[in-house]
């Protein structure tokens, strides 16, 4: 048995506290139909945030808010405080009603890899933060990911404390409301690798009943707008050779799109809104609007996909005579994570003799940002139907501890390499 | 020189009056904007009615108004009051922010026709009718043409009167308070022939460079709702063989419909309205609502292409995992005009040197209400760009007067047929 076995020996996961504490945590904000609203920076998410800092100090975890409101709990390895820490994070804002696990089971699994520690009596050999990140979701202040991208230093403090909420209340006026407006002074402690589980927020675990998912990468996003001019017109008067119609050309980009990701694996188009004006039955479209969702794990394919997409709006334009413009909403490059990472997640899932695959995260996470300043990686464990968003979002509890379970491994295996168990 | 030729010679439009009244009708209910608006039993409907039973009476004839408002003024021929009566009409009301001219140029060329016959002192062989009828726009009264409806026989009075305006007025109650509520004991002179001139509405003849053109055929119409039901899924983790988009699937039918109408003649389909839900960018829709229009002139290939796209809609079941419900929103058949009187207005263009051709009418008219219950046919002028229902609604002065010469010739052709000029 080597020094790993016998230090893994040591750690359990108490699964029922783990469940509990989702449940209890999914409580704050719920309302009557099932689902739960904690907005970044809300009442309901100060609550939670207090709940969360309270079952930290139970853990004797030194609890630290930086000026973002990010909430780090600390186990202190016996290497001293600041080197070479791991972090566990997500986050526990949500969506407007939303489901339960989404950025909660991140964050308490983290606490649950603290705890396993704790009550086998072992310190890990490096620091372990458990970390949950102000505004993920993005619903109600923008950009989302915002407390991750500050802490990875994509973004000023200044900056990110002046954003005004869809609400018109401005985030620090809000963060000092809630009382998670961290003191000035504090000092980031940089970890070296970052950990997230996560529900997968989609279809494919859980159609393909695999139990883990190593999540490799992460896709890169193109968001445009595309708005299209024609001629109105008399849909009985006006012959289909002489017609200029904007509603066409659009349908033309949708199943352009379609196509299009049909026959490039990986690819994503979705075009989720569209609209026609003057949008009467007898009228042919004079301009349509809709907005293009592309995703691709590799930059390359996506930079293609947005050529290939530019030269067929040009066929557009000469087919249909219709006049076309383009506006980039957003454009983020694929998040690439941490193979050697993956790669102990794969080993951990295969030793427990868990299913696992390699699978592209779809979603943005709090990961991508951690990407950015060190290595990091997600696991992903199955959503039933991959719904989301959406208090209908479903992982049962066996396969929540799976998750946790590779999680913790993975953690031991690490921070246990010298087998010092206490 | 023949009869007619001779009776001819004494009848000739009086371009300038008709031309002038045009205009002067066109100013009523006239906004800033170079537009007009006289929703049917409005106010400014009220006042155009008055305007044109003020050129009636000037004109001598006998103005009745039965008891939907649709107004006559009759010149008696020398057979008597209701013996085989010539109708010329069309309508004054017009849709919100209108051109000048539809209706309109109908309505006074019929009142030139007359004129004709009253500055040459000629009296017809049988009565002639310039008709105004009741809300041919259906703007604020649906059906549309419910003026003429009611006169063929298509509708109840007690209907009609009870009819509700989008405003939530009464028919019957607009009609009492314009002063256009006829006496019960109207009776009715059926016509035995119908002609009605009319800018074309469309582009076909501005664009073929064509004189006049003679409405063989009406186009029959098929509106249809279709709404999909897909599943709302993120765009980013939801693979595409894993969708079932509705937005997609609304998309294949508007380009199926334009495909459909290019491969059979006379076929025009239109997707006029297409609604994306919940509409948001990276969500997939789980539910698309769209209307086709769908016209053709004959009833056959209008059932088969009904069918054709039921069928189409069968495949995207089976194909895109959605429901589809269709729900149909008027069926017209498609109306065939009397040939004898098309005939005789190709002949009278060719007389007169005029350009002309057989044309199908895209939109609905008067006309096609009359066909029910006499012999009936229509003229066209060009359009320019087939513009209608909008302020930019142009004809030229001399097209017009090209369109009301040939309704005079075929008049005069029909009713000197004994050539007797007084």
């Amino acid at each position: 048995m080597s020094f790993e076995e016998v230090g893994r020996m040591f750690l359990e996961l108490d699964g029922e506290t783990l469940l509990h504490q989702i449940e209890s945590l999914g409580k704050v904000g719920e309302d009557s139909s099932g689902g739960r609203t904690r907005l970044a920076l809300s009442t309901q998410d100060g609550y939670a945030r207090d709940l969360l800092v309270q079952w930290m100090r139970e853990l004797n975890l030194d609890v630290q808010v930086d000026p973002l409101g990010n909430v780090f709990g600390i186990m202190y390895g016996e290497a001293g405080a600041s080197s070479n820490a791991l972090m566990i994070g997500s986050h526990i804002d949500t969506v407007i009603n939303a489901g339960p696990f989404d950025g909660v089971y991140g964050v308490l699994s983290g606490l649950a890899v603290v705890r396993a520690f704790r009550d086998a009596g072992v310190r890990p050999s490096r620091p372990i933060i458990v970390a949950a990140f102000t505004n993920e979701e993005g619903v109600r202040f923008q950009p989302d990911m915002l407390g991750s991208l500050f802490f990875s230093g994509g973004i000023s403090l200044d900056q990110a404390l002046a954003i005004k909420g869809v609400d018109g209340l401005l985030l620090h006026e809000e963060l000092r409301r809630i009382g998670y407006a961290g003191r000035n002074g504090y000092r980031r402690i940089l970890p070296t690798e970052y950990l997230e589980l996560h529900v997968e927020q989609g279809p494919v675990l859980d159609r393909k009943k695999i139990d883990i998912g190593v999540v490799q990468n992460l896709q890169g996003i193109s968001w445009k707008r595309i708005e299209i001019l024609g001629m109105a017109n008399h849909a009985g008067t006006t012959p289909i050779s002489m017609r200029s119609d904007a509603g066409f050309a659009a349908a033309r980009i949708v199943v352009f799109l379609r196509e299009y990701a049909e026959r490039y694996e990986d690819m994503r188009t979705t075009v989720g809104s569209l609209h026609f004006s003057p949008g009467l039955i007898n009228v042919i479209p004079s301009k349509a609007v809709l907005t293009v969702d592309m995703r691709h794990p590799t930059n390359d394919a996506l930079v293609e996909g947005e050529e290939k997409l530019l030269a067929f709006l040009d066929i557009l334009r000469e087919e249909e005579s219709v006049e076309i413009q383009v506006e980039s909403l957003a454009r983020f490059e694929p998040v690439q994570f941490n193979e050697e990472l993956a790669g102990a997640i794969e080993y951990a899932a295969k030793k427990r003799g868990f299913s696992a695959m390699r699978i592209t995260s779809g979603a943005g996470h709090d990961a991508q940002m951690l990407a950015r300043v060190c290595k990091s990686a997600m696991i992903f464990v199955p959503s039933k139907d991959g719904i989301s968003h959406n208090p209908a979002e479903y992982t049962a509890g066996e396969q929540l501890l799976n998750g946790a379970t590779i999680l913790l491994d993975v953690v031991a295996e690490r921070l246990l390499c010298n087998g010092r168990a206490q």
